[in-house]
């Protein structure tokens, strides 16, 4: 029997703050686009939250999210960030070149009121990139600075909740250290401006010591240590990630789960992506590139369980690769060569060619993931919430748990958790009538 | 809470009769595939009865089905069947070219012992093969002669039970006629040979009127008339179909549930397919094309669910062409291209190229529909099994109900059909103990 | 030693008229392009006479063309042309949506200058489409109403030359007949409305009849004839064609003579296309295809020799299909599916996926083929220029005389035939100066 | 017109000994070829020597070349070879797993017979290999040794003539420095074991000292020394390389001289690999790739004149990656995505999948080049044979002279020389009969 889960009733008129890190491509196309669909220039293509239905797990659709559930209106976000480049969003919109010059005409004014704070930035974590609108002063000094803005920002726009959504670059890699094991230990390295804080890390604290979830669209650690996880719990607030499920890892979550349906076996899965973009360009520092990786050849262990079948998937060679190639722009480009064997072990080839727009994917996660997690704080979920695990390629799950990457259990169970709310919905709906 | 089905008990010594009309490349890459892992020369790869275990609605794996359920061994099946050509299974399968000659020699006095019994054959469905060994006389007694085949093989292999499953070519284009109405009609055209019942009707006819599981891996209609409903419901037989789910059609149904489950719309989906082998000089024939191109067209409307989104799928253009093309043999290559949009009506591309092979992917199917099938008969079951759409590029339902073709979706459907046989073997197990 | 060919000067201010029977994607595309290259709003990509140089056999490169030759400039073009679809060229560019709006503007009233003259269209030749702008009458009573278009054109515009480029559609598949042998007979069938008379035959003759130029840009009999080609001897005229050489086929004739180069054998050729435009609509219809399929499958016979090469090319499985399939719009897509064997008979693949636009890459060659048409006509040249074969698919030739497909040798050939002109071009101005 | 060169005639009886330092994949499938076509057990397919015809320079083919030239005999062939793993030519073929052992079988002893001498080898150059079979020493003292086997070869195998073929592996990226401006610093640097001196270029100053030519199928400095020139003048000995065109770079400049012929604009190529093989496991080691990238970067800029072609190919974005991916084998695989643009600046893209076997691609041009080059010393050339291009990813030339990449140029130029030497061999038949 599906359970129910009580949500806390929001306030008449109360404001959702959709706060951005890193305000470019993905940024921009999804504040674009929620102004585009709120005049009915577009429609919300992509969006769970905007288009979806409940659903059981025979695959039967129910209620309309929209109906069942009570989420923010696209009418109640209001859209802010931070980033070193200090192009207001319409500026950004129209560098990054996903949108038509044309879509964006039209919201403009709208476009244009949303201009980046300036960012905790250091290119040391982000090499490629840099920018002169960002703050100066003590690690701790810029932390306090984001919460200050965090709250300035709640405040001047009227918003009872807000939601901070990582839209920015991925770090160089790291493992956590002593300094991410507690929260006593990071604050102290905060003061001390230890160099294994990253600006992530800053962001992700700042929103949850005030009390906003955090949701990390990329592959960095962030608030996936110890010492922010126990801040998270401390302040009962949710966390969400990492890195959002596009492109070619959402395709190989897609076609694993049939091979491990199927019982076939798979040799090897060989996937190079290019792209031109911000991203791309970031991505080609080869330390950067090692956090995307660990995060994208995560995916089939978890799918193909080697444990259990090893003569499926006991040798499987995996192997990613990235290339910055400038003349794609955004409108990125996956190729796998995946190579497996069927009856009596006889090989067989499968080649994916997705020429997807990384941000076109990504804009819609951004909406979702604001709109589902504003949900989860208001009944009350603090922590990873690991029912997200759909749109993200590396789910963060609570401590000795495995994370779950098949694209469809996650769908299963992503609508098992809907339906609780529904459920909870109702059932308050019905008190407030009794 | 999952429910229990009581299961009949086994004799000891029982062998089960896996019955093929049709011994091309299929049917000889499952007899011979099932020789080869007796003797441990292979393995039995893409068989979810042999390598599978049972998983519950999120993905989490259980006991082997091997272990959980009553399923008959590789070493009680006793394989025969009907082919218009004479070749023995060794024979055959060298023509075949799937199975490599260093595998089949160890095997080759087993293969050498499956000789097709004349087939009931009729150039009329089947334009572009011919052959020698077919029964002569009237439609009612060459049925009548199968319904001797069927009874004598059983006995002379000590056989209690029997599965007949359809490896025969497609046949030509058809609708349900006056004579599929009723059963009793239907008798009534086998009297005065009426061209409109055809021969895989025949076999269905046969197999049912003996009590003997009939299973379709072809898009023909056979049993899927309501006279053989009547008939497969009067003797409480089940029935399974139609079109084994192989090649392309499993990689659309694996991907476009993707699709649905992100709300990416689909502008069109173009698929073409060479293959070179005999089923591909069967297809060459437009009128027996039109058979497996309505059984491929078919999957996506359900699928992607046009009437809850228009704005979506509204206005899908989706071609299936097949092409014989003798290089390949029965390496068969699909190529897919896919025109999807997301976020604000962006368009984005997916192609897909597999180079699978047509009876590697196909001959797992025939073992575990075989095997799945005794089971729901010993489990009482009649009618058309839908639990066993998994494996089905056009599922049978009972009147009324539509199909499921999402791949993912069919998975639960079949394991929570399956965890219900395992319930009810551990309730008879733990009551035999008591 | 190369020869050297003498060119009948131009008067100073003398025009040239290029008149296009069928103002589809492919004559707007050309047209526009132009305007738009004459006013430098763009480049003259993919344009031989506008961008090349003179080229020796071992791919040396000499003179630009534009400097080597005394081509018509752009300047001097004045364009016309037949249409059922009494669009103007800027509407019907707009309809074929090849061009973006933007690059439309600035040239709408040249554009909007170019109104198709009523066409001789006939639905039993080109069955997909129709139009109200069609001349009526007797079959002889259009063919002069043609005529008279072309000296009206020609006056009315001050041109003291004319080509005539047929851009139109692919008409049913047909063999010459009777009414083709000689001109003789062929007046007579125009006087007695004789079926087996096409459109584009009709164009032909009244070019022919009006000492213009015909280019023929489909594969339609057209000036292919005998009839045609006595006329074309009789007053003098050059004629080319037949099929412009874009997409896969200029794919196909690049890689195979690589396989022919290297020895490398084929044992199979599959080509299949997807587009989604006027033509595509037209080759929907499979008399229409069958012309279009016998020009596409021609080319591989003579460029992989299989007299001298039985052991490589003996048994070459070459299919080629074409699907209409309209989300594309002009943006054809391509795949090709090659097997071919190496050293000891070793199979490999290669799949080449194209993804062409066709108008784009048929523009510039009405443009060339315009230019060097008009400059082998001031050359005295008379009947098929076969060194134009380079732009063809289905290279005219004289009887008896082998077309050449291979790309290279082709290549080859052009500029053989322009370095004669252009040392015709530079002892005429020598000998002028002299 | 065409010169003639006159021939040395060879004695009868007179053997070729063909010698191969590293005995891998490519030098056994050679050698495992050529023995199976002299017992008619398989055809040469790829070879223009054994296969291949005169040409014209519009593409009419002329005599056989084994007809008009007079090559040595598949039959007047020694091979013999070095490796740092002892494995006869046997063994090395099955572990090479690139030749059925059905057909290895037969010749079975031929390559038995073929036991590589101990190699010079040096781990510094080549790191991801290692073996015992090497020589130790002082550079001078295995230089020598390598001299001695020569010589000693020669005459245990009654061979007048010999050709150094270099079937090893992609050394170490180095560029000339001081010890090889010279032939005395060569040798000086030999005397103290300079480490700057690699072990292909001691090959090559073994092969060149002993007067036989020296042709090199890796992208190695080796002979492209100054040093090594001066001393294939000084001997008259002729040498060829680098780098067969084999995979990827054969269709690179297939596909790129298209472009060039029509004009059409490149805006970025990127190329990756995958491969298994040792060559795949060398090229895993990044300053081996440096080596090969270099070698596969430079055909572009040859065939597309930026210089010329500014608006066509001024800011074209090449790349070039390779990856080790074991599961192929020797079964290399190549995907380009190809970024074009045509008319007015319209993009395209053409995509290239090229599943070819490395080694079958190879084999003939070893065989070829060995005849060819025998010939070319027959005939007193000596140095860089510039018209070997078409063999060649990276042809060496006479100083100060540009690389010729263009295949259908370098098949010109190709025949060009061949025709010369038809001529001269014929008028010395003449001449004899006379």
């Amino acid at each position: 029997m599906v359970k129910s889960t009580p949500l806390r009733p929001v306030r008449g008129g109360e404001r959702l703050a959709v706060l951005l890190p890193g305000m470019g491509a993905v940024a921009t196309t999804a504040i674009a686009g929620v102004e585009a669909v709120k005049r009915q220039l577009a429609k919300p293509i992509g969006s769970l939250t905007q288009l979806g239905h409940l659903r059981d797990e025979e695959g039967r659709p129910g209620a309309r999210l929209a109906d069942a559930l009570p989420l923010a209106s696209l009418d109640d976000l209001v859209f802010g960030g931070w980033d070193p480049i200090p192009d207001d969003a319409y500026q950004a919109a129209r560098r990054a070149g996903v949108i038509d010059a044309r879509l964006l005409e039209p919201i403009r004014p709208a476009l244009e009121a949303v201009r980046p704070m300036p960012a905790v930035f250091d290119p040391a974590w982000v090499r490629r990139l840099d920018g002169p609108n960002v703050k100066r002063g003590s690690l701790r000094a810029r932390a306090e600075a984001l919460r200050a803005d965090m709250a300035g920002f709640l405040e001047r726009n009227r918003c009872g909740r807000g939601v901070v959504v990582w839209t920015g670059s991925t770090e160089v890699y790291a493992l956590p250290g002593p300094a991410h094991q507690s929260l006593k230990s990071f604050e102290a390295a905060l003061d001390r401006d230890d160099p294994t804080i990253a600006p992530s890390m800053v962001y992700a604290w700042a929103a949850l010591k005030s009390r906003l979830p955090f949701l990390n669209g990329a592959p960095n650690l962030s608030a996936d240590v110890p010492a922010l996880r126990e801040l998270a719990d401390r302040e009962g607030v949710p966390t969400g990630g990492k890195d959002f499920k596009t492109g070619q890892t959402l395709m190989k979550t897609t076609i694993a789960p049939m091979l491990s349906a199927r019982l076939l076996g798979l040799e090897g899965w060989f996937s190079t992506n290019i792209l031109g973009n911000r991203d791309g360009q970031v991505l080609d520092d080869e330390d950067a590139f090692r956090t995307k990786e660990v995060s994208k050849l995560g995916v089939l262990d978890e799918i193909l369980d080697a444990g259990r079948h090893p003569e499926l998937y006991g040798e499987v060679e995996h192997k990613v690769t990235i290339h910055y190639y400038p003349p794609r722009g955004d409108n990125k480009e996956g190729w796998d060569a995946i190579d497996i064997f069927g009856w009596l072990g006889y090989p067989m080839q499968i080649k994916v060619n997705f020429q997807c727009r990384d941000s076109i994917l990504a804009a819609p996660l951004v909406l979702d993931l604001a709109l589902l997690t504003d949900l989860a704080q208001r009944a009350g979920e603090k922590g990873p919430l690991e029912w997200l695990s759909f749109f993200f390629k590396s789910p963060v799950t609570a401590p000795g748990r495995a994370a779950v990457h098949d694209l469809f259990a996650q769908q299963t169970i992503l609508h098992r958790q809907l339906a609780r709310y529904a459920r909870g919905a109702s059932a308050a709906a019905e008190s407030a009538v009794g």
